[in-house]
């Protein structure tokens, strides 16, 4: 039933190469042509979310009859789309890799209609959440051993845009997010203390303090900012103290100098002997703001990151292409001044010591001695091959980005003026390229159809 | 079913705030605390959506387990949640008008665990749809008479946030999106043209465009650049005269140098004696470079606008707050450096002639002679007030803004270092201000808890 989610020119095309029996298995290729300023790698992510799009891609009765009535599709095309599902296959790099750019994150092959209207659908669903994963990555550096929280979900781009932002931080190593669906659909650690509106709805902070702890005596975080950061944290020490507190506990700092305030707030809480109580900090948070505070020792335990890191800000998006690779036997290269594409599809072969770049070269070449591929089958006819339930999708990617980020060499992972690790096409794919190239520029393989 | 679409905080705060008595009625204001570079107003949007949240909002049988299993809420809190639901009163700016910074968007009044709870759902959306038309109308502004259209959806923050930017889009008059299932949703017009690949899978551009006018003789546009723009363009011309074309068609430039290749294709158009046929752009636009094009005087008669739309690259979020603003019979103020808040329900006084500025005051103070109240009753006891379509909410909203757009004043418009127009605080809220905050500070006011 998500047939619709489509650009209406998909729905145009499609209708029109069924028409003309321009039907035969194409290959299409997902990568991101650039890394956007400030990234020196991207985390693969969505591919979940995209699955289950491909595996309900359908028309549903009234979604034809609207085509028909609105878009003035006819019957023969009607009749061609309403038993239309996805029928075909799809090799990825799974999500929490590490990818650069050109190299796919995604590989479809199928009917030629079938894999034009999925396009804006897989378009949508990685970029968006590949975008995500790489900022909330460059937070992960960031910080360090500190604890991240995604705390993005009021700024987020809409309700569902905020589950994926929560899934995307956790496949990057976020330990917990504030977001209670997400964390429910995703078996996410939800982590969440109180608003300053809390502790101006009690007379005064010891009383908000006291009525928490004795409400939610899991670990709870005391917000010290909303009067006076020093005396706020006097309030949480008194009130522990009163309470003879021996569990998990911690304070939350939200405005003002966070390396002072987190190395005065260290102090009082080290003097009054509770040297186990954390302290979190929060408030317009981003990798750069995370840094400086890394740099200037402040003892800070845990970050809550919000909106900068759950839009992307620098960066909200990915310069994304979905593009024909081969259709029928004949692998297919367009020339457009400074969009040119290689054709086939294709593999990543990567060198797991790091001391050479990744390889790019064609699905059907031989793996070079000791490289890994990176991506693989995750869809035959139509059926994702991996049927791990949500959660344990998430601790998947979770691992491998854990893996890649060990492996990452470091031009690629510094936050300043990173650079990406080089991508190198392979001698074959280069021949193949030179090969399709002359036959296109001599007339002899433009065209896919009616050959 | 909407209830744990919030923020952790929010559900242990309203726990605590039903265990504590704490739930006298309270009013908190949706404004943004200032505009983002480069805008000199912001656009009112998801008010629907965010009604829809309000009346959905509730907690399902399997969303209290949640709480209770993984988040140790007890019996207690678990009962007072599982009747809950939004029965507050909403006043709003509605959809399309053209707000500034420290106005509210929406004033929520509800007993204060519910209006807490929704604080985060309330956020999302306002925020988002009013960020994504803010930067839709300067598309608006720059693109004079020309006809815009949607081409965002394959690079929004998921396919939910497609619909979101679709809709957005449509309340600043973009003329059609490409987003079939927003479409259909929202009574938008549909547009699609065909992609590179669709060329590319002919013979030559000639058999693809005739197979396209073919298949689809209602306005059809050809994509002319796969190969050489003004071949493509000749193409286009030959197909149309050879088919004797006399009704709406088009083509679209996707590459190059658009204002010289626009000026070319026109002239070819109209030496064939095609003067009707009309010329659409796209490709990496933005408000800027739509204005750089209309500057050049290109003869461009629409432009699809994609990415730099659909996620507000340049500022893909606003610096929005919900804030408390009073408890029970009295006004709330909050004090901390550089987030000071004011006092009671509010209400936006306009000026309608835009020579005076808008006046911020208090919801219950007598409107000064011939200004316009910016704040309506949109829900009261948790229903709303408007039942429009999908489809007339959008075509009002847009009809509002075509005359808040025709009223704003010059110096806010402008694309470049715009001023937004001032908005001074009435004298009867500063005096409230200034009597709050005393009492804040001689201790006299702070909690409103236990009065």
């Amino acid at each position: 039933m998500t047939g619709l989610h489509t650009d209406l020119y998909e729905l145009r095309m499609a209708a029109s190469y069924l028409r003309h029996d321009l039907n035969a298995s194409a290959t299409f290729s997902l990568f991101s042509r650039r890394l956007p300023d400030r990234r020196g790698f991207l985390v693969a992510a969505g591919l979940d979310e995209a699955l289950t799009f491909l595996e309900a891609f359908s028309f549903a009765d009234d979604e034809l009859a609207y085509l028909r009535d609105v878009h003035g599709f006819d019957e023969r095309a009607l009749a061609a789309l309403a038993p239309l599902r996805f029928t075909g296959d799809v090799r990825a790099v799974p999500e929490g890799r590490i990818v650069f750019a050109d190299e796919p994150l995604l590989e479809v092959t199928a009917p030629l209609a079938e894999a034009q209207l999925v396009e804006t659908g897989l378009l949508n669903l990685i970029t968006f959440q590949t975008t995500i994963a790489s900022k909330a990555a460059r937070c992960r550096l960031a910080a360090g051993d500190a604890e991240l929280i995604d705390f993005s979900f009021r700024r987020t781009h809409g309700l569902a845009a905020g589950a994926g932002v929560a899934r995307a931080s956790a496949v990057v190593g976020f330990a917990a997010t504030s977001h209670v669906e997400a964390a429910r659909r995703y078996g996410l650690r939800p982590s969440g203390t109180m608003a300053h509106s809390y502790v101006e709805a009690f007379p005064d902070e010891r009383a908000a303090f006291r009525a928490f702890a004795g409400d939610f005596p899991v670990n709870p975080i005391f917000l010290v900012d909303t009067y006076d950061t020093p005396a706020g944290v006097r309030a949480a020490v008194e009130v522990l103290t009163e309470l003879g507190w021996s569990g998990p506990a911690g304070v939350r700092l939200d405005s003002g100098d966070l390396a002072a305030l987190a190395r005065q707030t260290r102090t009082i809480l080290d003097t009054a002997g509770l040297t186990e109580v954390k302290i979190l900090a929060s408030g317009g948070l981003d990798e750069e703001a995370i840094a400086g505070l890394v740099a200037a020792g402040a003892p800070i335990d845990g970050y809550g990151v919000g909106t900068r890191m759950g839009v992307s800000s620098d960066a909200p998006s990915l310069d994304s292409a979905y593009k024909l690779v081969s259709y029928g036997e004949r692998p297919v290269v367009k020339l457009s001044p400074g969009k040119v594409t290689l054709p086939g599809a294709k593999q990543v072969f990567r060198d797991p010591t790091g001391t050479d770049g990744d390889l790019l070269g064609l699905h059907t070449e031989a793996s070079p001695p000791g490289r890994e591929s990176l991506l693989v089958p995750v869809m035959r006819a139509g059926r994702r091959l991996d049927t791990a339930t949500a959660a344990e999708a998430v601790r998947a990617a979770r691992d491998r980005f854990e893996a890649d980020l060990a492996w990452l060499p470091e031009p690629a992972r510094r936050l300043t003026e990173p650079v990406p690790s080089a991508v190198t096409v392979s001698s074959e794919l280069a021949g193949l390229q030179e090969k399709v190239t002359a036959a296109v520029r001599s007339g002899d393989a433009a065209p896919i159809a009616r050959r």
